[in-house]
């Protein structure tokens, strides 16, 4: 019982992103699904990666959460348009959800929004919800056994960020290791070391994101 | 839809759940039930404490993942018994898989089940899967905004185990903060700071642990 509803959700959620995909292209703007584990650094991610573009793009940005608004609150301190979607206790976002946000937008108006999806490793890879291109985040401390045991994430993402690079030596992570099980899930899928506090990286990912931009 | 199909599978998980709290108490086994991030450190801690515990005390451990068996392998070469359960694909443990492992073990000859859950701060709150103890690992290099963003977790966790504490200068981290709002939540909380490198503070959980075995 439990498969079968969750296959008639995803068979719905599809058809949403879909319609989500060509109300996207109509209008040129890029849409990116950044997801990480709870405390991975999306958020200081995304502004860093803000700041870096929105001198020559306009940018718009979704916060999921399941309660409050830290997030957002961080995103309006710069000005940029942002809404907050909080799931009530639901793990990812589901495609109905953006579709409902979306208008809040001045779609003509954007080049790219960013969506920071919930902290969480396994559901939100398992739901189209509009996007261009999905990044996974995994940061140091984590460790580097996560693509092996969360794949799904690794293999349906375009890029994965290496957060908190800096902490490389004292965690003794095996960048290899993660690396090598990333390419065998997913052989297109690319890597940034970036380290927000000092923004190390930061300019190869935006380099990388230029490609996408639509306008 | 979505909630009416939860709310049914919640309710037979609970009825699963108060089976297996009766046949554990009749056998005198406590079950802690371990969750928190991906790479919170929760195979780490588990294996700290039985070495802490194991010259007193007999230790089984179902290991949770979505795929692959790298942290029942690691609790096997310790000579324990295990049983890894790979959820394929499912963002939490729920009581029937439980059940199901159960007879694996020789529950005449053990004193303490615990349950290493799947890597996420969200899901794993929702099910009770037969434990006496929910504990919750939060590490320091995920931030001080946990409890705020994932609250249902704080409020059904007996205590809080702060992971690799060593970092909290290195990461700016307000202990006070998530203290507080977990203490908002849920007045009978235990903290417990903890460095799994070094074997600071394993004694600490432990004493609090022993209270509740059974035998």
């Amino acid at each position: 019982m439990d498969i079968k509803v969750v296959r008639q959700i995803l068979e719905w959620n599809q058809d949403c992103h879909n319609e989500l995909q060509k109300e996207l292209n109509d209008k040129k703007v890029l849409m990116v699904n950044v997801m990480g584990s709870p405390g991975a650094g999306k958020t200081t991610f995304i502004t860093n990666v803000i700041n870096n573009l929105k001198r020559e793009f306009k940018i718009g940005v979704i916060e999921g959460d399941i309660a409050g608004k830290i997030d957002a609150e961080k995103i309006a301190a710069m000005n940029i348009p942002v809404v907050q979607l909080n799931t009530d206790g639901a793990c990812h976002i589901e495609a109905m959800s953006i579709k409902n946000i979306l208008p809040d937008f001045d779609l003509e108006d954007l080049d790219i929004i960013f969506i920071e999806n919930i902290g969480n490793l396994v559901c939100p890879a398992e739901f189209d919800i509009g996007e261009d291109l999905k990044v996974v985040i995994l940061s140091i401390p984590e460790g580097d056994d996560k693509v092996e045991k969360y794949p799904l994430m690794f293999m349906k993402s375009s890029a994965m960020v290496l957060s908190k690079y800096d902490m490389k030596d004292y965690f003794k992570f095996d960048e290899d290791r993660v690396k090598d099980n990333a390419l065998k899930l997913n052989k297109d899928i690319k890597f940034f070391p970036v380290n927000s506090t000092s923004g190390y990286g930061v300019e190869e990912f935006t380099q990388w994101l230029r490609k996408y931009i639509k306008k």
